[in-house]
Order: structure tokens, then sequence, then C-alpha cells
């Protein structure tokens, strides 16, 4: 099986409590490509501009992305976000937005790219999210991010697109803005209703809940004394989810739920280093060994109360 | 076994975006032994008001509660709280406080109440929690828990009645600020210090978390499509955990795990109407048919990753 990702790719320039870097290796397409490029083959498709070096091709190298549909534009710049984050580390704060090639961005898909079964729109412009959906007529799971932004400003463009995808990823406000519902769960009703197979709610650092037609699945976030940078968490959690699935090639209760901690497995990994550092370091026993870690924070055994069986 | 709390018993009035009463059964102590009830033999150590009447003694009696520590003082009044929550059900805004009897209370605990081999003390002042515990010389197993209110106006009281326990049960912010240390991990691990064997962080909406010294069990809450009154909710939780554990006559890991998962189960139901109504009301097969809904929700297969049994 293999995985298409259509999203941003960039550079950042980060300030957290614990140091700054002025320019490392962004963007959602890049952190969900290298974090589902542990699981499966990922074609990436973005645009860059000429000053994307040798240096931050060989990333996606390493990690075997196919990079055919990244365009480059040479006179171009590549997109540059810089935030800040306070001890608060659930918020960024924006310091700049570089849009630059990033502005004019029209996904150009080859027929590699078209022919995977499963397909992930990072968040981008809603309409151009449908439209690469529309151009991949083989896949069978289609997953979507968006923004606080374009549920303000274009909310029933956002809804066209959720109604031809199967999987909705996003943060707890976004799910509330998107349903116009402050209850976490009659907001997750109203988002399934436009047919969705499966809806994930990121919670930060209180985990990530799946609600799909008849269960509901909730997995803690990991336990992490520093959150070093939040940047491309939720992008790196999309890419351990689809990833997982599409390495498995079957989307059922069992391999979501365990796409779920897969997801959550990789986004704790990239938080305790700057940009791309720590996924890209990371290797497969430390993947499975935090899986277990996982199993081990959420196991029970299912032995129900029996008053006459009480030590009493 | 046996388990014994000290603590309020109350009357409350309370104003939800769902309706109101001018006067409910309420109290910390009465939220405990309700819920602690349905598992183990419960001694509620209080004091009320000649104006506690038939209807709310017969609550007791119901289940069993032994309420011979149950101080009444002819001429005094009961406890009165009364509150009003918004839509954000996690805030209770206080209109009125008076502590009547309870500004004078001191446990009087019969040899009955002091063979437990559980006790929980509820949020009263610190000094008196610590000279219950020190009677309580056959309590095992021994859990506290407090409030934001002590922890400003007297920490070191505080902590000197913390060294004094197994267990604490607190929120997020007053784990936080105990600590005087923003992540919740460090902030456990410094409490943790302080000689304690579990320590439970309640985080209402977004579930709990038990820390003992080896290991991290993390309960998602309950999803509710609304919250009715979140009045007792935390000691309800407490009289689930500390209830099983009594029941079970052993603490250890797995006595632990499941424990929280009836804490969480009864908290579950205690918000679902106003005051006692919806535990007073509760039997076993609900109390299992939603401990069973919690393995559903958080149960996966452990399949660790191979990248050879991919489907690629």
């Amino acid at each position: 099986m293999s995985l298409t990702v259509v999203g941003s790719v960039a550079f950042d320039a980060l300030e957290t409590p614990f140091g700054k870097r002025e320019k490392v290796l962004g963007g959602a397409a890049t952190h969900f490509a290298l974090s589902a490029g542990f699981f499966t083959d990922v074609n990436a498709v973005g645009v860059v501009g000429g000053d994307f070096g040798d240096e931050e091709w060989a990333v996606f190298k390493r990690h075997s992305i196919n990079t055919d549909d990244i365009e480059i534009v040479p006179g171009g710049k590549t997109f540059f976000w810089s935030g800040r984050y306070d001890y608060d580390m659930n918020t960024a704060h924006t310091l700049d937005t570089q849009l630059n090639v990033f502005e004019t961005f029209e996904p150009k898909l080859s027929e590699n790219s078209k022919r995977a079964k499963f397909l992930f729109l990072a968040n981008i412009l809603p309409m151009l999210q449908k439209q690469v959906r529309e151009q991949c007529l083989a896949a069978d799971f289609v997953a979507m991010d968006t923004m606080n932004f374009w549920i303000t400003s274009m909310k029933e463009a956002v809804i066209d697109t959720l109604k031809v995808v199967d999987c909705v990823i996003i943060n707890d406000a976004e799910a509330r803005q998107l349903a116009d519902e402050p209850n976490i769960h009659k907001a997750a009703k109203i988002i399934m209703n436009y047919g969705l197979k499966g809806l994930v709610i990121k919670r930060g650092e209180n985990g990530a809940t799946l609600f799909t037609k008849d269960s509901l699945f909730s997995v803690p976030a990991y336990p992490l004394e520093s959150v070093f940078d939040p940047t491309g968490a939720g992008d790196t959690f999309a890419g351990g989810f689809m990833g997982y699935l599409s390495s498995q090639g079957d989307v059922n209760d069992a391999t979501l739920r365990r796409a779920m901690i897969y997801g959550s497995v990789m986004a704790s990994f990239n938080v305790e280093k700057f940009g791309t550092e720590r996924v890209d370091a990371l290797d497969y026993p430390e993947i499975n060994g935090r899986f277990r870690d996982f199993k081990r924070m959420t196991h029970f055994d299912e032995v129900p109360f029996e008053k006459s069986s009480s030590a009493s």
C-alpha cells in the first residue's frame, strides 16, 4: 500500500523557553511524511523555492519519501513561519508568516501519487483539498485536517470537503467551532453525520479520542516532563495514524485503535526536540517501546464487581 | 474490610443551566459514603444540625452507611452551600457558604470507626485530617483530599498531613499549586516524594491519572453529552476508588487500576442528576455495564509494528 500527502513544506523559526532556532525544516507535509515513512511508502505533494537545499532534501531521502511531486520554483522562496511558545506550550504565538511560493500552490499529482490507496489532505485551502481528493480515484481511505482560520472564513467550503473524505483529524477547539456546539460528544456526532467513518479529536496534553459510528476510543497523551517544541505534533500524529493504517492495508476497529496509539507515539517523540530533529533520528525499537508503554499506561483487567466476592 | 470517611455533610442549593434545587443532600462525606457503600461497609464521621431530617437519614440507611459517628447538634443548623454553574460546568460559582455546625467540627471517632482498615480524609482543615489519621492506628491505607484554599493559606499543614497518608486524590490545578510546578508529571513526582504510595490527579472531562512509584495509569472520562450537576463528582470518584479497594482488601497495581475505573464509573453517574439523586438510585448491573464500557473505550491489542509484516 502507499500513502499520498498534500500540504505545506516550510522553513520555521522557533522560540521556546528551551532555546531558539533560526531556520529548521517544517511544514505539515514534512512532519506528516517523516512520521508516516516509518510505516509505509509515502508520496509527498507540495511546493518549495530555490532556497530549499541539499540538507533538506536529504531528510526526505533518508526516510525514502517520494518527493517527485514536490514542485521547485527556482526563483521563489519557500514558505516561512516564525513562532514563539511561552511556558504554556499549548499556544503558538505567530511572529511572522511569509507564504512565498505556497501562496499560489496548485498541487500537481503524478499518476503514482494518484494511485495511492491512502490519502491525507493536510491543512490547506479547503477547495484545493477537495480538488486533490477528486483526482485520487483509487484512494480508499482519505483523511483531512483543517484549522480555525478556514472554519471562520469559509465554513461551507470546509464542510463540502468534509463530505468527500472518510476521516477528519482536528483538535477539540476546531471540532467545537465546526459543529457550533460546546459539548465535545455532541459536536462529534454532528461532524460524523456528514458521512464520516472516523473522527479523531486531538486534545494536546490530554490525549486524543477516535469516534466511529458505533464506538469511541480514548488515548492519553504520553507523559512527558518537558515539551520542547510542539510544532508539527498534530501532523506527526496524523502521519503515524495514516502510515500505520496504510501498512496494514485494512481499516477496521482493531487497526484504527492501534493507529491512534502509533499516532500518539510519533507525536510524543516529535515534541522532544526542535522541528524534525527527533523523528528524523528515530528507530523501530524506540517506536515499539513507547507503543508498549501506552499499553501499560491504559491496561486493566476486566473483572466485574460482585458484592458476594468482596473481602468484607 | 471496612472504610471510614471523615468530612462534611451538608445541604446544597444548586443552579445549573438545566434547572435548580433549593435544598438537596450534599457534602463530601455524603457523596463519598453513598458511592463507597456500593462496594464495602462504610462508617461516616461528620456533624449535622437539628434540621437534618428523616428524609436525609433515610438516604444513608438505604445504603447501609453506619452513621453512628455523625454527631447531631440539636439547636444547630447543618452546613449549607449554595452554588451556580454556567455552561462551562467545570467551574462552580459559590453564591453562599454557611458553615453553621461545621465551623467547630471536631471529629469524634468510635472504636468501630477507628478499627477500619481503609480511611478517607475528605476536604477539611488539614490539622483535623492529621488528628483523625493518628487516631486510626488500624488503617492500612489512608487517602486524603484537600483544596486550593488550604494550599494557599496553610501549605505547611497540608504537607504535614500528606506525610502521614498513603494516597492523595486531588485535581490537576491543586497538584500544580501544591508542587509549585506547572508540568503535571514533574508536579506528581514532587508530591510522590513526600512518601506516598499513590497519587490520583483528577482532570474533570479529561479523565484521571494514577501515579505510583513505578507506574502511571490513565483513564479517560466517561463520554457524557450533558453534565447535569458536577457537585460531588470528586468525592463520588474517591468513594468508588476507596470503596473498591476496601472490598478487595488488597492494594496492588491491579486493584488500584480497577479502583480508578470504578471511581470514574461512579463519578460519571453522579453528574447525571442533582445532588445524590442518581447514585442513590443506582444498581450493580448499571455499575458493571459502565465498567465494561470503560474497557471498550480503552482496549487495543498489543501488536508491535514490524516493517516486514506490513501489507506494502
